[in-house]
């Protein structure tokens, strides 16, 4: 009657698709309860198209065509208005062992000028949300979030150990600045030291005369930068300028791309990656240290789980264009039994190939083995890649 | 830099709407990430012509026109897809502790056949959802919750405790069957004797052979059930069944009513209560029984905030039709000054008036007090009012 794990249920097969649901777009009203980023009114008048809710803010998906705002987001620059990556704030004595609890990649080195990505999960093992996690001084570090109320995990924990930390919900906003000619507009903004922060480091930039966070990462591999920008004051101006600076790089406005992150092999938590599944299912091992006593509550489920039955790999899918998806998609064995889900499909037009993300079982996650996806207009034929190919 | 609590953070106030946010709706596609429930088709063929995404499920929001709907709801009888309220179950010898420990209301005396409506609050007496939770066996519960991942507060809680509770999302899909002619309704399919539940308690009824839990329960003043729908198949039959059962009574696909909803006083999470605010500031005192020690986390912190500065009002604002929110609107006196928020408002048919939701402080929250509100198409005069006129 219940299951452990919430996400897969209410999300349809793909019989259901097919034979039913009519539209890919729906409408939906803005109330109250949807939230804008002050890059909100800039962004939308760059054309965007269409909106999902992310965080309770809303998240362009959709500007010229996936097509166009693929290939230009890899030639040229893109400000992408990704305040819904929310920023918990943890502050106070116990802030890193808050944060080390909560997650199995080891933070003891964390500089204050670091980015981590941090697998979060709970004391099972199980995925809570991926955020980065930036340390901005000592004692206080910001998590942004991927699409999930993790704050409560952290106020219930803090509880429940009596730990003394601050937690809020910082009034910070992210500007995404992706893209190959990111450096040159951002050194032209912010001068050329600003382009030789490391790749996951941040350093301070002036922003009409308040210091905020600039950090060399983001949601594509094409290069670029994430702006935490600070309350809710000057974000047209900040806009205007990034624009008029970068006219003749042909700057536009955008968001994340879909097809780019898959080719890159970026995952997407709560379509991918599920509350039912383990870092080492995601294929996030690598952030799992679990050789040490680092105080992550899951250190010993974790170990039990380090050889998963099932995980990520990049799919190839033959055929022509791919209808959206708006539910998993089953995959099978060439006999039609089971094997796996695909989360994530898009044409990759770099490669002239669709390519997807699954979840496979073991017994047919080796490269190259043949499968079939149910996809809603009929089977395609599909095989295990041997990597994702756009991954920088 | 940062504020303590979230929601107030990028919910516009009505100067950016009046100039420069042109849509009231948007376009938003379909993916992985919303989930539909069991009777999301046979919903959205009775007309459903908009969707918010409410706990990562979509949620109807309009069918024929908002007055149309509003009247039929007050003298028929509707079916809402609310699977959108998700169940969490926690069950084991700690479940009790663990609602409890999570609220203010004593569940010590929650019998196997009810329905508590338990503020959740966090250590610090801050609010973290509003669920509805029903207690369906010993040592198990559903928490019906309103949008939030209050499963990861549990989570972390109970990990902090090294708490004995089993906690997931159960596959159950909530059907409110809400109007005068409920009644009516339930009666032919489930017999007499289900009509004689009492008001928030509940029942089993058979379900293509299945027993399922049937509350006398809903999110409107017009008397209803809701039936805990589990599992994914049979949702059309049922559905099927009840509009053929109540074809003569109007019976119609519907969705939770915001004029009806505000005359009644019924509280929306994430608008008029925000994750700031105390069980007390939103009119919850009654649920606070903090006169025993009922293991309640925030017993203290609660205790001290028993006389809270601002509060829930009934608001009634005059002139015409109001626009749609997008935001909260500033309430000020009559000089100007701001005293409180507009979450909620809506014309009520029934009333001949226009009612609003308000966090009105102190210092004008009697009732009479003249107020002014910053409706996107001016200034409009209000009055806080004696209550909500459709509270049942």
């Amino acid at each position: 009657m219940s299951i452990e794990h919430g996400p897969d249920a209410g999300q349809n097969t793909v019989e259901d698709h097919a034979t039913t649901t009519r539209d890919v777009y729906t409408t939906m009203p803005i109330t109250v309860r949807t939230r804008r980023s002050p890059f909100f009114e800039r962004s939308h008048a760059c054309g965007a198209s269409g909106y999902i809710v992310y965080n309770h803010v809303l998240l362009a998906t959709d500007f010229a065509s996936p097509e166009e705002d693929y290939l230009h987001l890899k030639r040229a620059v893109q400000l992408w208005d990704v305040g819904c990556q929310r920023q918990i704030e943890l502050s106070g004595p116990d802030a890193a062992r808050l944060v080390q609890l909560s997650t199995p990649r080891d933070i003891a080195t964390m500089q204050d000028d670091q980015c981590f990505y941090v697998p979060t999960v709970d004391a099972a093992g199980h995925m809570t949300n991926d955020p980065v996690t930036l340390r901005v001084g000592p004692d206080r570090y910001w998590v942004s979030i991927a699409d999930g109320d993790l704050i409560l995990y952290y106020r219930g924990l803090a509880a429940g150990l009596g730990l003394d930390v601050q937690i809020g919900e910082a009034d910070v906003w992210p500007l995404a600045i992706q893209g190959p000619r990111a450096d040159e507009l951002v050194g032209r903004v912010w001068g050329e030291a600003a382009t030789r922060i490391r790749f996951f480091r941040h350093t301070r930039v002036d922003v009409d005369g308040v210091p905020m966070i600039l950090a060399r990462s983001g949601y594509s591999a094409q290069g670029g930068y994430e702006l935490y920008f600070e309350g809710q004051d000057g974000a047209d101006a900040l806009w205007d300028r990034l624009m008029t600076a970068g006219a003749d790089l042909d700057v536009r406005g955008g968001s994340p791309c879909q097809a780019e992150r898959i080719e890159a092999g970026l995952l997407s938590w709560l379509s991918d990656m599920t509350p039912d599944m383990t870092p080492f299912e995601a294929g996030l091992g690598r952030f799992c240290h679990l050789d040490r006593d680092t105080g992550c509550l899951a250190l010993d489920a974790l170990r039990a789980q380090r050889e998963p039955t099932r995980q990520i790999r990049p799919i190839g899918i033959s055929g022509g264009p791919l209808a959206r998806m708006m539910g998993f998609w089953t995959v099978t064995d060439t006999n039609g039994t089971t094997v796996g889900r695909i989360s994530s499909a898009a044409h990759a037009w770099s490669y002239g190939d669709n390519l997807a993300i699954g979840l496979i079982d073991r017994s047919h996650w080796e490269t190259g083995t043949p499968l079939l996806v149910q996809a809603p207009d009929g089977e395609r034929e599909a095989e295990v890649m041997p990597g994702f190919p756009g991954r920088g």
